[in-house]
Parts: structure tokens; sequence; C-alpha cells
């Protein structure tokens, strides 16, 4: 980008900055545009991956049945999407977003692209599934990322699927440079859905926030459990992420499960995002103790339906 | 086919039914080929749909470790097909067929083409994965189905399966007139693989015989249990049937399966080939009854690998 595009950019970002952290104006925060006030603490409590696995999809109804999750994202090219779209398609009032998928991560349970897989070439390996992983070395083709998100979006609504948002399956249209996010937004605006960014991202991508239009919603931190919490650790993660919780928006970024045979065999290579790994999610998520700590600090859910309609405001 | 070319293939079919028919000649049977005597009861005990779930997969191989089936086939486009691939290639020595799919017929877990989609447009449905099931209505394109099997026969080739026959999900290619079994007969004959074809068929679908060419292997008979069956009467099904088996080559079209959370899910739909039909039929061929019927009956067990060779011989 050359500098007199970038200055004739400016007032546009400037306006973006303002509507985006409108903490020291008179401009209605998020919050406040929720009917909250400026301090509440808002949070997402949203689960990932369903469509997956069956283990994926009946953790998450019975996590959604039971109030312990308000929100969640489904992945349209996994084989197990067409009992997740026929839940959602009959429980409309749910805060489903779609999982948006480019990987196909594990060794020996695989799903492909839906676009016709001759169209996006790059995006699948040698046996035409999606790449297990993206290395340094694999190119991808933004626009064949583009036609499979499309494609992928496309489905859902076909089968009856009305999403309230979009994410990004191992986050890889947020980590993997401007064009993929570009991508992404484009899509997600196409669409008239929001995309799911959040502000605790900038510092490492700085591609991200000068990408962002002025109406594009932006929470402020996601938090998720890594691979260096050790599973007795796993509670007190959650927990003092809820005692601390900052004010504003706030997603917990969750993945539930049941660690019973499907799922252990589906995730059997490691034990990152493991059948363990989402059986103790799901442990916490739907324990008494964690509602508990939701009522103790006066934490209020949210969700992306309602975050949508907030910003549109 | 017009009746000159009829008259000028006619020595061809008389010498294919010889060589099919030898049991009043002194051409040598299948048995006598495979080194038995021609009133031998052989039998192949085969388990279809494998790749279809983890748990068909985990029941299948629990039944090959066991020497409860001696061969099986395997569905290349389902989402499980990788851990089969990745265990046939472990396991050289096992009888792994590929079951050429073209169906997806379950309406919460599916799967599509391995053939880029829109090259076969008539094998998929409006959401790209294969028909739940064909109706008289639905036009299945040969070249479309000719182009996916061999899709599938060359993802299993390329990840390490040596497959040594080939047979047809819910027989499709043999019970949907001349034009698709020409398609099956063709790729077998061009993979040098034999196609499970069973002389007891020829009476209902009146092209399968003459389609043949003489060194086609034709089994004898196949067994299979069926939705009239009430499950209180399984066992005595398969000990009624091997009781009664008669001489020369029979296969037992079985399907396993252990009736867990994935696999009751992937087939709520309907019972017939579902979860607790999949178990009953593991159960009784793992049983030592089954072992026990086989011993004093006589039967001797074989495999497609072995009716390969000597059919080549």
């Amino acid at each position: 980008m050359n500098r007199k595009i970038v200055t004739s950019l400016l007032p546009l970002f400037i306006l973006g900055a303002t509507l985006r952290s409108a903490a020291q104006t008179n401009t209605p925060s998020l919050a406040e545009k929720l009917g909250f006030s400026r301090d509440a603490r808002l949070l997402i409590v949203h689960a990932d991956d369903v469509g997956m696995t069956h283990s994926v999809n009946a953790a998450t109804i019975a996590a959604l049945d039971a109030g312990a999750i308000n929100s969640a994202s489904i992945m349209v090219p996994c084989p197990w999407f067409p009992e997740i779209a026929d839940y959602a398609k009959s429980h409309p009032q749910i805060d489903f977003g779609l999982h948006l998928t480019l990987t196909s991560e594990r060794a020996y349970y695989r799903w492909g692209p839906v676009a016709p897989k001759d169209k996006v070439p790059t995006l699948v390996d040698e046996n035409g599934y999606f790449h297990l992983d993206w290395k340094p070395s694999t190119r991808i083709d933004p626009k064949e990322a583009e036609l499979e998100l499309r494609a992928q979006i496309d489905r859902a609504y076909a089968m009856g699927i009305r999403p309230t948002h979009l994410d990004s399956h191992q986050y890889r249209l947020l980590q993997n440079g401007k064009e993929l996010f570009q991508v992404f937004l484009r899509v997600a605006h196409d669409y008239r859905l929001p995309a799911f960014v959040s502000r605790d991202w900038f510092v490492e991508s700085t591609y991200l926030e000068p990408a962002l239009s002025p109406t594009d919603i932006v929470i402020d931190r996601a938090i998720t459990i890594s691979p260096g919490i050790p599973p007795e650790k796993w509670n007190e993660f959650y927990k003092t992420a809820l005692k601390n919780l900052q004010p504003s928006v706030t997603e917990f970024v969750i993945h539930l499960a049941f660690a019973n045979d499907e799922m252990k065999a589906a995730t059997r290579e490691r034990d990152t995002w493991g059948a363990a790994w989402r059986q103790r999610d799901f442990d916490f998520f739907i324990s008494e103790e964690f509602r508990q700590l939701l009522r103790e600090h006066k934490i209020q859910l949210i969700t992306w339906r309602e975050l949508a309609r907030a910003a549109s405001r």
C-alpha cells in the first residue's frame, strides 16, 4: 500500500478506532448498546467444532440444553454436519455460527472441501482431503479459500441453518496474513454476518485492525485454554479467568465432547484438543461451580445474535 | 445389441458358461483350483462397510484379529477411511477389498464423492452428498459412476491399500441395470481385481450372466441376513445356513459394528442395518458357537485373494 492511499484512508481508520474503543468518548460502547453499563462484564460461552464428530455434537447439545453454554459454531465440511444442521434447524433460537474450516487436522478421521476439489487445489492434499495442517511451505490461494468459504455458508443455509456469526477453525483466517483475513471479512460482509475478531489479537497480527471497517464488531478479548495448562489445573484456569474477568465483551472459546470411543479414536494421534481435553471442558462448564462463579462475579451472558443487533443500532 | 453381434458372441458365452459351471465337466471347478475337492464347502466370511464409522472399523478389526471373519471390504468415500487405510497398509496379509460406494444412505452422518463433485452431478444431491438412496426417478450417468469408482480405487492405492477384490455397497452396481454392471466389470478388469458376483443373482438380474467374461470369478451363492429375520432368530438363521451349506463357494455378507453412541446416532433413522443389527452380527461371528459349527460341518474358509489366484491358474 503506498503512502498516498494510506493517507486517504486515515480518516476511515480513525473513525473505526473511535467506534471500536468508545470507552473514552460519548459514543455508546458495545456494552451500552447491548443495554448494559459501560463496566458490565459480558461473556459469550462459546463451543467450537460442532459437527466434527457425534461426540462433539452430543456434548454441545447437552451443554446448550443445560444452559451451560450459550453460543457455538458449526463445521460445515465435517461428516456429522447433517446431524447438527437438523438440530439447528429445529432450534432456531440457538446462537449457532459457522466455524469456517480449511484444515482437516486429524490423521484417522478426515474431511475435505465443500467446493468441488478440483476448484480448490491449494486447499487439499494429494488424497483430496483438506491439509492436516498448513506448513510454511503450504501456499493457500485466497481466491480458492473464498470459494470454499462461500460454499460452506451456502450449504449451511441450504440445509436450514441461519447462522448468527462466522469464526475460523484453528484461527486460520486470522493468523495467516492479511489476504486471508480480508477474505474472511469480505465473506462476512457479503452475508451480513459478524466475524469473530478480538482486540487482544491486534498486537500479534498487526494487519487485523487496519483491515476492519467501522461497522465490524470487535470484542475485547478471547480466552481459551492452551496446551500449557496441565489437566489438574483446568478448573483453576477457568475460575481465575472468571474471577478476573475485565469489563466489556469476552468470549470463552471452549471445545466440548464426550471422551468416548469415537472421540478417543478421532483424536488419538495427539492429546491437545483431544477427547480428554474436551471432556474436561464439558465437565467444568456443565458444573454448578461455573454457574455459581457467574453469579458471584456478576458476569452477564451475551450472544453473537445480541452483538449483531446491538452493532446495527 | 443386434442379432449378428449376439450370434458372433455366442461361442464366448458358451465358453464362459462352461468355465463357470464346471461341475459336469472335466474342467477343474473353482473348489478344485483352490485345492479342495469338488464337494468341499467353502466359505468367505465377509464384513461389509469398513470405513463407514469408527465403530464399524473397531468391530471389524476385532473380528479379524479373533479370526472370526476372514475378509472385508472398505468404503473409500467415508470419513473413517483413513483409519482403516492405515490399518490395511500395516496388515497387508488381510483380505481387504473395496466396497465401491455411490450412496450416502444415512440421514445424520453423510459422505460424498471422491471425484470432484462438479464432475459427477448425477451422483450427488442438492447439498453435494451422495444421494441417500436412488429412487426410480434418479438418473445415474454411468460415465460419472465410472469416474467415481476409479477415483475411489485410486485413492485406496494412493493411501497404501492393495485390495484383493471389489464389491458394491447396497448392490447398486448389480441391481440397477446392465450399464452400471458393465461399468463395475470394466473397472474390475482394468484394475485386475475380482468383482463380487454370485450365481444366485442371475435369475433376478438377467443382464448379469451375459455381461460376464470367461475369466470372471462367479461364486455360487451369497447369504446375508435380511430385515425379515427378527432379532431373536438371528443366530438360528446363521446356524441353519451353516448346517445346510451347499458345496462350492459361498460368501456370508455380514455387517459388523459395536452398538455404541456413535453407531446408534449414525443409524438412528431406521433399524435395518443399524447399530443393534451389526452388534448381533458381531456377537454371533465372534462366538465359539460359530467356530464350532464350522468344524462340525467341515466348512473350509477361503478368501478373495485365494479365489483370484485360483482363477488365474
